[in-house]
């Protein structure tokens, strides 16, 4: 039955957990497929025509898997990849860019947006493109910052370093008075409270798993395609590669502890 | 002919080219075919069976392109793939570690050796295991350094966070009172300066490129095969991705300016 069928969420390693925690909080009876790309992460470093080659093989592998929506879970892949993969699949794919930009204009007073992530989402004007086609008066301020994700997979969360870094990158944005900076990276709200602490703390910050959430539970209610069960939902997770501290990172961006990880070859994947 | 072909380089990266470098300096006259595998860098957080199928992918194409000796200019892959590669090729496969290793027992005086790498080099024991097979009276010390790459690779080369990480990772091995320490990772010799004002100024750095230059040019002329020509030898890139600020850092990697760069498409590859 369709609405038993499970959420797929994909993301090219680790980060996306920190999506999925807020589809759980969201919806905690859905039943969810994680994908995460492991092997060959990161993706923001990579080209355009690499990041869709790579979506549309796990998207192929998650609708194997019987999904009944797709969450891209990857700023990378939702700047570069929704229109490969619309065009594709005929089920609800939701990005996280989109819910981001909307979150942020709702939070807005001043008109005037931060947006941080990883040099690809940055490159492809991702967030600013999707917020001004919404609402063209406001101004918005992006800055790639590429050492937060390997920060956070170290787990250094208040580190000196830390702070010396975020410095380096918000300053310019702190001296533009936004009042509203978006984290455009699934890694990100794990330095939340860095960020906050260096970019001012009348500063909104915007998570996009949180919107992201809500506009996946809405789709998915408006297809009536919500499930009917009560009971906890499962998470099955698959990998292009287990390394040794997976799970550690893992569960700290899930905030909960995981069960089982399936490794994926990639032989399998390219087929 | 066997003497004019050229020498094979390859690394999961862009770090690779500190190695190159070292050749080009140690052979100006020989040709080298470069591949790095960036569109699944990193491989330092990958399971050794990735790390094992990925380079024997890599040299199968450089085997094609007819080289008559292959130097493993990671010190991931040479931690993990050495005895799988040299049991299918029959050239000369020179890695980083063992020249390192050797490089580091010459240096030291006190006997206390550190050696810094990326997680799977560390946790692989690649350096403590090739220099105790040498000498068991030596003791050696290791560190994992995983934000060294990203930052070498975000060009920060003496900024305060690079002290910050810098004095993190490294106050245990100077507490230690080391007197030689290993850079096992090929990213790490542009952050000669930083690593060296920390550990102090007495602490001898080695840089593995530095003598596998010099192994590989006993190896070949041991077998015959230094080239007879006299003129610049060329060099010619192969990436499985290039990325927009690519050519920058590899320049900054190799000291000098890159003319063409060619994509290799990972499905040739993996055929």
């Amino acid at each position: 039955m369709e609405k038993e069928k499970p959420i797929g969420v994909f993301d090219s390693g680790i980060g996306g957990m920190s999506v999925m925690k807020q589809l759980i909080s969201a919806m905690p009876n859905e039943d969810i497929v994680y994908f995460g790309d492991t092997a060959r992460v990161p993706y923001g470093s990579k080209s355009n025509a690499t990041v869709v080659e790579y979506s549309m093989q796990i998207a192929k592998f998650l609708a194997n898997k019987n999904i009944k929506a797709l969450v891209v879970a990857c700023n990378t892949v939702s700047s570069i990849a929704l229109p490969s993969l619309r065009q594709k699949y005929n089920i609800p794919i939701i990005g996280v860019i989109e819910p981001g930009a909307e979150f942020a204009l709702r939070e807005t007073k001043t008109g005037r947006i931060g947006v941080i992530g990883t040099r690809a989402t940055i490159a492809n004007n991702a967030y600013s493109k999707s917020i001004l086609k919404r609402n063209p008066k406001v101004e918005v301020f992006e800055k790639a910052c590429p050492l937060f994700v390997p920060l956070a997979e170290e787990g250094w969360l208040k580190h000196k370093a830390v702070y010396d870094i975020a410095e380096e990158y918000l300053k310019e944005l702190r001296d533009l008075n936004i009042d509203t900076l978006v984290l455009g990276c699934t890694h990100y709200p794990i330095l939340r409270e860095v960020i906050q602490e260096v970019i001012g703390k009348d500063v909104k910050l915007v998570d996009s798993g949180v919107t992201t959430a809500e506009v996946v539970r809405e789709e998915i209610d408006r297809i009536g395609f919500l499930t009917n069960s009560n009971s906890m939902g499962n998470q099955r997770i698959f990998v292009t590669d287990i390394n040794p501290n997976f799970k550690d990172v893992a569960e700290l961006f899930l905030g909960m502890k995981l069960k089982e990880i399936d490794k994926v070859d990639l032989e399998t994947l390219t087929a």
